[in-house]
Parts: structure tokens; sequence; C-alpha cells
């Protein structure tokens, strides 16, 4: 059982009721992973939405800064450990059905997105006709993403 | 190509830099899926965690009231078609690499979980130690949901 891997911590199997418990038991997809939403703690903005193995959850809840699992790297990521970019997690929320989380943090450095931006959310989709042409509402980059990654 | 689903739309395939593009090129998962996050627009609070296929987003879109796709009961959903519960879209941002949506929503009557919370992260997961016993951070119920959706 996938959730085994979250050591210490009672197995699904164990759990009734889920919606009404207590008990941390996330609802893991087939690649093993539950989605993260990442929300600015003051400004209430979406920064990103991620992804979190059992390792990644049990990281961030027990360092308090935010971890991921990169699904193009197929690795463990700690938010920020090349670009400096780090998150400070705030509070941490699970859904009904322990298949999402929602990190509140405080954003080190000058954005969350790799493009640069503060947001990956820096498109805003226009409502009330179709078909649609997207508009840039964070169009300046917070900071140069080749300077800080590198060339690629 | 599920991208050929969204009519009247040009498809991925001739899209060159995607993350600097105004064109709209939702990166379906294998299941034809998309993740959107939904925010309280007032609030900032985030209320639930869902999916679009093709059809919920332009639905979303050119309506401005909420639609998602149901894994579960593998259908189009109207959000509040049964609890009377609609959220009017105020706004729509889609991510850097297009596999995630963001709807700030004005949430109409009580609340947006099936559990009858007014959000689906009510439960709190503790910082700073591991294991983890989640705490109830919206205990009370905006309404009951037997009444609303009748007995399961």
């Amino acid at each position: 059982m996938r959730e085994a891997d979250l050591s210490g911590q009672t197995t699904r199997s164990a759990a009734d009721g889920l919606e009404e418990s207590t008990l941390l038991s996330p609802k893991f997809d087939g690649d093993g992973l539950i989605t993260c939403v990442t929300t600015d703690a003051s400004s209430g903005e979406v920064l990103m939405v991620a992804h979190m193995n059992a390792a990644a959850l049990q990281k961030t809840v027990a360092t308090r800064e935010a971890w991921y699992f990169s699904r193009s790297r197929r690795s463990l990521w700690r938010k920020g450990e090349k670009s400096g970019h780090v998150q400070h997690v705030v509070s941490m929320h699970i859904d009904c059905d322990q298949d999402a989380v929602w990190l509140r943090v405080e954003q080190k450095g000058a954005g969350a997105c790799h493009t640069g931006r503060r947001s990956c959310f820096y498109r805003k989709v226009p409502l009330g006709s179709w078909p649609v042409s997207l508009e840039f509402s964070q169009s300046e980059r917070a900071f140069d993403p080749k300077a800080v990654y590198g060339e690629k």
C-alpha cells in the first residue's frame, strides 16, 4: 500500500468515514501523487499548483518548507533549491476526500514561477465569449529566469 | 487530438512557446482533464479543487458559471445543479504550462463542499512534527447535506 510510505501514520484501510476523521490518509493517485495548491498567505493569490508524493508531504509538514514532487524530473524537489525562492509554510489544509492539500506560504525571493513571474497564473482567460485569446495579467517578470536557472 | 474538442480554438500542435503565448491550449491529462482550483473572490479562501474536461472549460468561459467534470460520476457537472450552491465566476486564469486553471468565484448559497462546509479544506494539518492528527478548522456545517442532497 502506498499509504504505508507515510511512516508512523495509520493506513487508509483502518479509516472509516474519512471525511469526518482526524486521520491523515491521503488518497494518492496511480503515480503516488496528490495535488497541492499553494497560495500567498498575505494576498490570497494562487501562486502555483504542483504535486506531492508521500515524502514531499512528510518533509513539508516536518520542516515547514514547501517540498514537491516534480513529474517532469521524476524527483523530490525542495521549492527554491536552485533559485533561492523558497516557500515558508504558514498553514496546510487537506480537503474532504484527501486528494488535495492547500498550502498558505510566505514566498521568499521574487516569485514562484519558473518563467520569472510571481505566480504561475499570469494569464487571464476572458469570460463571456468563445473562442478566447489569453491576456497577460502579469506581463512584467519579477526576475530573469536565465540569470536564476541558467540558459536552457 | 483532445484539444480539437475545444471547438473554434487552434490546436496545441500549432503552438510555439506556449508559456509566452496568448493561445489557449490546455494540456489535458490521459483522462482528458485539467485541474481547477476555485477560490472565494472576496476572502481568497480555497473552496475546492476539481477537474474540467474540454466541455466544462468551454461552458465555464461562455456562461460565467462554474462547470466541472465529475470523475466519480463520469459526467459533466454544473456546480450547484442539485444544491443551488452555484458559483459565479469573477475571473479565470491559466498557469504557465496550461494544465491548471484558477477560478475566483462568488459562492452562492451556504457552501461549496458536499459535506456541508463552506470550503472542502475544513481540516488543518498541524506543522512541525510527525505523525500528525488533523484539526477541524470549520467544524460547524454551513448547511445540512442530507437536507440538500438527500440521504445516502
